[in-house]
């Protein structure tokens, strides 16, 4: 099981407008199989900071999550939103280790 | 609902003292009252290098863990085993908003 963290910084006049399309992403991207988490969380003190928490079960499902239709129109639709290149950190999930924990 | 991403450098001596340590606190945290998630997370790119996935129902949940015996135990366990301070990033829920998603 691997886990990305996206950090996202929004312009501020579009920071509704990216939770509304980031929602419709998390939605979509919940139900792939190999999905175990896509977690929406926005700074407590920078309302323009985001992080995408992306748990998925394999590498090979993390990697198809960016051939999804709804993967594409969310990239091309926060595109023009983003104050700063978005940055993935990679990480192995050391807990919990119980498929069904997540 | 809150999230804290504590990140944490660990000295390369000490890693898996680290997992070893931390396990024990996440399989107490979990079943706090309040906890939601405390996942373990080492980075792919770099073995010292951690992040503490923290989620709580509410701030006073989050709070009421560094009163806990585990959470004292392991924070005075692995202070020599720190590469440099903690930082602990403060979040807000965006999605998913359902409770029993957590």
């Amino acid at each position: 099981m691997i886990v990305t963290c996206v950090h996202v910084r929004v312009k501020p006049e579009h920071v509704q407008d990216f939770i509304r399309a980031s929602s419709r992403n998390h939605e979509s991207s919940i139900h792939e199989p190999g999905n175990l988490r896509f977690d929406i969380l926005q700074s407590s003190t920078d309302s323009t900071r985001f992080l995408l928490y992306e748990a998925y079960e394999s590498e090979e499902a993390a990697a198809a999550h960016k051939n999804t239709e709804h993967y594409r129109v969310w990239r091309e639709t926060v595109a023009d939103w983003m104050a700063a290149p978005r940055e993935g950190v990679p990480y192995n999930v050391v807990r919990p280790l119980e498929r069904d924990l997540w």
